[in-house]
């Protein structure tokens, strides 16, 4: 969920943020002398920040509470619960407050009252015997907290700074009732089976080698073939729609990004290039609005060329600090399916349009159909750049091919680039779960930066608008997400082997011939054009149920059992995910396309 | 011609020695004081670095010799010619020949002498008055000096060395016969016309950006749709012979070369990536082999699927001086249509085999068929490494599977990487040029290094061989030469645009669409697979000459002109590049498709 929607405090938030205070009721029974940082509602839970440094065992050593402390934890907080206490709110003067604070042992809480500006009210909840610093909102009985569970523990920096005390985090979930609390459980632990690293691996699409880096995946054939066929869709949804491909390097001067204002912007994040042979300093590409700009810039344009229509699926290189990679979620390398329509003010709303229908369009087809989409406007700050009459044509236009396409959409003011108003799109996966794909921002910003234009029917020089696009959005990012929405049982069309011959015996094999023969003048047209059907054969003497289970662990979507049986009816038993039927050999073509 | 092939110096290139006598006798008496660098025979021609700071007009400015002195040298060299001179040869000993130099004002030549090993034989020619410090080997007399024109002046520094003077360098060719002479004049006006440099900018190729840089060439649509045709050619010709496609991030840490050894030998010619983030470097990568074998390591292999091939079109950065570069013959960013076969040592000439087919037909079908291959073996010097039985088996089979393919091939010992033996394949263009294109190179030392192995029929670990493998070597560089083979007249098949329909006048419009319904179900199988056709209509209201010759400027293979008496007998007049007649509309699809 975007932080830029605002909303009124829900209840379960109150009664997330009521558990933190339930979890510190118990803590503070259990481990007398342990101290809190803070403790807030979040995404589908909450957590508190502990200090352990006073609490002893008996030999005198600083307990620690680990994952197996949990249960007791648990138990402990259905104990507080049962009590029935109440809520009580109540405000104290600064000095109450310190007194409160240092009486308690509570050195966090004393550095945060002394924090708190000069006219802040200073507010406390209690709950039983538990008083606490705390702005609120909860509940008021702590009989409503509803359902949860303690998830785990984890270490964090007192302020996530790393020059303070590691605390020690405790999560939870929390839900309003039992049914959605198991809901959720049941969701987590579907999203540990499709998690993509594991699948990435099991599947064998991508590695990462430590000789090579973090965040830089090497993706092998069947990954690649994965690539292809989605970069490939990608990119003919967008050639129907008259986009051009173009070809930029990987690298550039300085000079493209001081010219286009990057550099100002984003001058430290840029991986620089440095050349030993010159000692000149290049840069590697994070965008490449900037080197599409270069090729509209290469020679004269005129009006009756408008609009132009630029598309790459390129790599850029975007720097992160290793602790934040993670398979291909976050990655250096980041191939983008880029496009930049350079067009009229005037045809502002027929592009905004033809690419809102090429993004629903790819989203149907893998599955992922049901979109939101932010619109995101100007607010009346002054830090955006370009003409308020430009902008208010714009942001109607936006509007307007977002009601004629029957978006879900919403309007968030305040939230467009300096540079131009957007739309971002949000996907929902087969586990529920919301992901950011694609993007269509408009650019009032570089056409002026690097003096585009284009001769007008009056002879005059007119400048574009730049529309950036990008459908998938990072194909390793777009993969993370649909490996683990398909939990690896892709689509017939992009599975990097479609079809797998499994062989009873040896006497088949001439039979065998006969079906690859079939199988190799296939060629799919739909949803990409042209697809030839990507099988093997395993002929090796391993059991066919061996033979089975191998091919059902690579979530091959086909497989063709063929046995004396077979041979002699001239069919092929085909084993999908979900169903086993007989085809005939001579309808087998038309049954594989018909899948697709 | 490589280096590496040794020749007895031929008559032409001691005609072409004798020339730079010849223009230094002219030039001696055109300039007195004129001081003499090195004149040396060269490929085509002959050249001599003058130095005239010695020389000075009557108002005492230092003289010039510019393009416009060439006719006045090259009359006066004729007259010297004419006198019917001898070359006489002379030996001098180091003081008698300092005591010519210093006597006869040659600084430059006191300086070669003083370089000269102690016992070296210090010969000398003399023309006519002009004597000169030369070891030879010339032609007796001057009149056979052969059909001759002088080309141009540059600049040149003495020695090459940017910190010692700048001297004078008139270039002249020169041949045998007056019909060589002027068939290699011709050749030049022909290349200077198919300079791809230029094609690219009439066509629409390319571009640079000054604020990308040098060497970094931007493809616009036209020149992505032929990179893409050409590469798409060499992968699928590679993909039906069993090749993988694989990706890999155009960066890595230092520590993949620090392995594979390229770090100890080009890590000063890196170009160095620096996180800014992270304070960390990485290298941008210039070959793709020790990424591949990361791939290939990353799970564990058996003998069963052994040989492995994987390939990839990627982009390496090579640093290269800015002055060196140009056009597309010398990028920064080369895009290498690369593959890397991990096979057994019983499997190289198979695989050798299979590589050697895949390039002649891909220079076959580009019609640069006339191929000569250079195999490199190893010599006895010790630089080389791996087992001399491997090497010898190795060789064995690289020769096998050119004699039995038929290779115009030639053997050249001491050329082989240390790595391992290779082939080197040279094509020959249009224009009689002969470019080195692809390579097989086996690699002994990677597998090593990177501790690359396979479990054998045994139950053992066996290390693989490498072979190294381009096809059409950079994509850009091939494209140079391409370019530059077909003149811009690209064959049908890779043509950015390969039909553009002219209409007469907008009578015809019913009928064009007709046409361009035809042409949208057509989809080319030769030599790529499933081409759809790229066509565009001219529908605008200039004339039709206009038309065509715009489409003609262009280049473009096919142009269907569609006319009212067209219309009404239902077909297209179709122009090719040196052909005119009329298709029936039903006939197009056919008739176009056997183009390809």
């Amino acid at each position: 969920m975007s932080s830029t929607e605002s909303f009124e405090t829900e209840r379960v938030d109150r009664m997330r943020h009521t558990l933190s205070h339930v979890m510190a009721t118990a803590l503070t029974e259990m481990y007398p002398g342990i101290q809190f940082g803070v403790g807030p509602a979040i995404k589908d839970g909450f957590y508190y920040d502990v200090d352990l440094s006073r609490v002893k065992t008996k030999n005198n050593e600083v307990v620690k509470i680990s994952d197996a402390d949990l249960p007791k934890i648990e138990k402990k907080m259905r104990g507080v619960i049962a009590r029935g206490f109440e809520m009580q709110y109540s405000e104290k003067s600064r000095a109450e407050a310190l007194d409160w604070a240092k009486q308690s042992g509570q050195d966090f809480k004393v550095e945060l009252i002394n924090e708190l500006p000069e006219d802040e009210v200073i507010s406390f909840y209690q709950l039983g015997d538990f008083t606490d610093l705390c702005k609120g909102p909860h509940i008021v009985s702590a009989k409503e907290v509803g359902a949860f569970k303690l998830m785990r523990v984890a270490g964090a920096y007192w302020r996530g700074d790393e020059n303070k005390p590691m605390l020690t985090r405790i999560y939870g979930v929390a839900f309003e009732t039992e049914d959605e609390l198991k809901e959720y459980l049941e969701r987590i632990e579907e999203a540990k089976a499709r998690d993509h690293r594991k699948l990435g691996k099991e599947l064998d699409l991508f590695c990462f080698s430590d000789l090579v880096g973090a965040g830089l995946p090497l993706f092998s054939p069947r990954g690649t073939v994965l690539r292809e066929m989605m970069s490939g869709y990608s990119l003919s949804l967008r050639g129907a729609s008259g986009f051009e491909k173009v070809w930029t390097p990987n690298i550039t001067k300085m000079d493209l990004y001081k010219t286009s204002g990057h550099y100002a912007k984003f001058g430290d994040e840029l991986f620089i290039v440095h050349s030993q042979v010159n000692g000149e300093n290049f840069a590697l590409k994070p965008m490449n609005c900037p080197h599409h700009a270069q090729i509209f810039a290469s020679r004269p344009r005129t009006y009756k060329e408008m609009p132009v229509r630029y598309m790459e699926a390129t790599t850029d290189y975007r720097d992160e600090k290793s602790g934040e990679l993670g398979g291909l979620s976050r990655v250096r390398s980041l191939t983008q399916d880029d496009s930049h329509v350079f067009c009229r003010k005037s045809q502002i709303e027929d592009e905004i349009k033809n690419l809102i229908r090429i993004v629903r369009e790819l989203y149907a087809t893998v599955g992922m159909g049901k979109l939101r989409a932010r619109l995101s406007y100007r607010s009346d700050e002054d830090k955006y750049l370009g003409d308020m009459s430009l902008w208010e044509m714009a942001q109607a236009q936006i509007k307007s091919a977002a009601i004629d396409n029957g978006l879900d959409f919403f309007e968030a003011e305040g939230e467009a680039a300096f540079y131009g108003p957007k739309i971002d799109f949000m996907a929902e996966d087969a586990i529920g779960r919301e992901h950011q794909v694609a993007t269509v921002q408009l650019d009032f910003v570089q056409p002026e930066r690097f003096d585009l234009n284009f001769v007008n029917e009056k002879g005059e020089k007119e400048r574009p608008v730049m529309v950036h696009h990008a459908t998938l959005g990072s194909i390793e990012r777009f993969l993370s997400v649909f490996i683990e929405h398909t939990a690896g049982w892709f689509p017939f069309w992009c599975a990097p082997e479609q079809v797998r011959i499994v062989t009873v015996n040896d006497g088949v094999l001439d039979y065998v011939s006969e079906i690859e023969d079939v199988l190799k003048q296939i060629v799919l047209d739909k949803p990409l054009k042209y697809n030839e059907l990507r099988f093997t054969t395993d002929k090796t003497d391993d059991s066919l149920g061996k033979k089975i289970r191998r091919a059902t662990s690579m979530k091959i979507p086909v497989i063709l059992v063929v046995g004396p049986k077979d041979m002699e009816a001239r069919t092929v038993s085909v084993r999908l995910k979900d169903e086993e039927k007989t085809v005939d050999l001579k309808s087998l073509s038309d049954f594989l396309k018909a899948l697709a």
